[in-house]
C-alpha cells in the first residue's frame, strides 16, 4: 500500500545515532533531576495502581502549572511533551490549504506537521547572523491571507535568535493565529508572560530548563476557548501517571530549575567569548541553551573522534557549514573548547 | 480565533467523571502490577539520567515484543498508547477525501481521527447482537472504492463482537488498507497471529490485559515499508523512558499476563452466564475483557447510588439503552450481579 502523497515525499526525522563520552547534541539539560526527588516520586508510584487510566483531567500537573506560572488550569492543557500538543493545535487551526507562515530555518517538525495537515507552509527565509527573527518579513506575509496560523519559536531552534522588542505583539496585531513555542523561554531573559490571547497559544517543555527530557511532559497555555477546541484534537490519556506526577513534584522545587539556568546561562556566556575568540568561526547570537555557528572546514567528525558529539545542521537552509552545541556542564564546556580549538 | 470547521463540529471526547468505590467503567484491567517488579523497575529508573532524551529507536521495547511474538524489531513501532499509532497511521494513509469504511457502533476515535484527516468516514451500521462485525457489508463498500481504508476492532468496542472467521484474510483481500485494532484479542480464543502483510497494520496496548493502563504504551506491527511511513507522521521519542522500561520488564513476566487474562475469562463466563438469569436484559455476545447489555430501564444512575460505575454507552448508534461493564475481579463482578438483580 502507498501512503499518502505528501507523505511518501516526506523524509523522516531522523538523528544520527554516535556513542560519545560527551553529549551535547540534543539541547538536553546536564544536570539530571535530584536523586532525593527521583527516590521520594518513584516510591509515590509503586503505591499507585499502574492498571488504571490516568486521571481524565490531568488535574494535578495542570493545578501546579497554573500555581507556578500564576495561570489559571482552565487555560492549560498538558501532553507527552510540547511536541504533542503542537501537533493537536495543528490539527485544530490548520486544514486543506491553510496558509502557515514561519521563520526558516526553524524546528522541523512545523513545517512537516503543516504538510501532513495539507496547510500551505509559507517559510520565511531568515540570516542567522543578526540573532533576530524576521519579523516584518512575517508581517508582510500573513497579511497577503485572511487566515494565515503563523508560527514562531523564541528563541528559535536551531539558530538561538529570538523575535525583535513587540514581535510577538505586533504579530498578535496581524489577527493570524499565533502557535509560539518557548521550549527555550527559560534560557532567555524575555521569558514571556502568562497572559491568553485569543489568538495566541503558547508552548513550553520539561525536556530542556527542568531537564526531565527523558519523562516526555510539555504543555500549552491559551483560552479556554482555543483549549477546549486544541482538546477536540488532542488524544486522551497523553500523559502517563509517572511523568505528570514528577513534572507537579517539580514545580514544587523550583530553586532546582532556577540554579540550573543559572548555571547554564554563566556558562553560555564562557563558550560563547571562547568561541568569538577562535579564528574563522562566526558564532550567532543566541538566548537559548546552545551555541550554532558556522565554521569554514567540517568540525562534525574530528570532535566526534575526540568524543564530542554535537549537531550537525549543515542541511538546514541558510546554515551552510553550521553546527549547534549544547551547553553543558563546565568540565563539558570545556573539553568541547578545548577540542575546537585544538582542530581549528 | 475559530478552530477548522470540522474540528468546530466536533464533540470533544468526555468522560462522566463520577466517584465509585467499585470502578468498571473503562475496560481496564482489575489486577495491579506486582508490587517486586514495580519496585524492581523503579530502582532501575533512579539511576537512569532524566535529563536524556529517550532513545530514539525504542530498541529495548520493540526488541522485546519482536521476541515475545515472534516477530523482528524492523516491523514493530511503540508508542504514547495505541492511540497514538491509530492516529500516526491514519495520519499516514488518510488524506483529503480517502474512503474510511469501518463498523459502527465502534471506538469513537477512529471517526474522529479520519475526520481530522478530512477523510471521508463511511460507517456501516450493525446490530450488536450477533456478536459479529459486518464483514459482507464492509467489503462491499469498500468495492466501492479503489482507494479504501478499512478500519476494525476485534474484538470490538463497545459491543464485544468480533470478525467472522476469515474476516480479516477477506478484508485483507480486497485491496483495502486494514487497520486491525487488537486492543482486546488478549482476550478472545483466535488472538490474531504476527505475520505482516503489504495492507495490514494491527495495533496492541499494554492497558487492558497487560494491566498497564497507567503507564500508556501501545504497539503496531506491518510491514518495514509501512513502518517506515507511519513512523514520517509519528513524533519522535513519544514514549518516555520509564512506561518502555516497565512494558519491557512486563513482556519478561508473561506469566502475570497469562494468569490474569485466564481469571478475567472465568469471570466473564461466570458474569454473562448470571445476567443472562436475569430477565430483560439482552447481553452481546462478547469475547473481550467487558459485557455490553440492553436494559428495559436505566441502570446507570441506580448503580452509582449503589456504589458501582459502569459505562452508559446508549448514546452510541443501535446501543439505545446499552451499557457496558467490565469484568472485574470476583468481588467486584459479584457486587455489580447483586446490585443489578436488585435494581431489575
Amino acid at each position: 500500500m502507498s501512503s499518502r502523497s505528501v507523505v511518501a515525499a516526506m523524509t523522516a526525522y531522523t538523528l544520527e545515532l554516535r556513542e560519545a563520552e560527551i553529549k551535547l547534541n540534543q539541547n538536553e539539560s546536564p544536570f539530571d533531576f535530584p536523586r532525593e526527588l527521583k527516590e521520594q516520586v518513584l516510591a509515590r508510584m509503586v503505591v499507585r495502581p499502574w492498571n488504571l487510566y490516568p486521571d481524565f483531567e490531568s488535574i494535578t500537573l495542570r493545578t501546579a502549572i497554573a500555581k507556578a506560572y500564576g495561570l489559571t488550569a482552565e487555560n492549560i492543557l498538558v501532553g507527552n511533551g510540547s511536541n504533542e500538543l503542537l501537533a493537536a493545535t495543528i490539527g485544530a487551526f490548520v486544514g486543506p490549504g491553510t496558509p502557515v507562515v514561519f521563520p526558516r530555518p526553524t524546528f522541523a517538525l512545523y513545517e512537516k506537521l503543516v504538510t501532513i495537515a495539507g496547510g500551505l507552509p509559507i517559510p520565511i527565509e531568515f540570516e542567522p547572523d543578526s540573532g533576530l527573527l524576521p519579523l516584518d518579513e512575517m508581517l508582510a506575509a500573513i497579511r497577503k491571507y485572511d487566515d494565515a496560523v503563523a508560527i514562531v519559536c523564541s528563541p528559535n531552534n536551531p539558530t538561538g535568535g529570538v523575535m525583535p522588542d513587540g514581535g510577538l505583539e505586533a504579530l498578535l496585531g496581524s489577527g493570524a493565529m499565533v502557535l509560539c513555542d518557548q521550549a527555550y523561554a527559560d534560557f532567555c531573559a524575555a521569558e514571556g508572560g502568562g497572559a491568553t490571547h485569543t489568538n495566541l497559544v503558547t508552548f513550553r517543555t520539561f525536556s530542556k530548563a527542568w531537564g526531565l527530557a527523558a519523562l516526555r511532559v510539555g504543555w500549552l497555555s491559551s483560552t479556554v476557548e482555543n483549549c477546549r477546541e486544541i482538546r477536540k484534537v488532542k488524544l486522551p490519556y497523553s500523559l502517563n501517571v509517572i511523568s505528570e506526577a514528577i513534572a507537579a513534584l517539580a514545580l514544587e522545587n523550583r530553586a532546582i530549575r532556577e540554579s540550573n539556568v543559572a548555571r547554564i546561562l554563566a556558562e553560555r556566556e564562557r563558550v560563547i567569548t571562547a568561541m568569538r575568540s577562535i579564528p574563522r568561526i562566526t558564532v550567532f547570537p543566541t538566548q537559548a541553551n546552545f551555541v550554532t555557528f558556522r565554521t569554514q572546514k567540517p568540525l562534525f567528525d574530528a570532535l566526534c573522534a575526540r568524543g564530542i558529539l554535537i549537531r550537525d545542521v549543515s542541511s538546514y537552509s541558510r546554515l551552510d557549514g553550521c553546527l549547534r552545541v549544547s551547553i553543558g556542564t563546565g568540565v563539558q564546556n570545556d573539553a568541547f573548547l578545548a577540542a575546537l580549538k585544538e582542530i581549528v
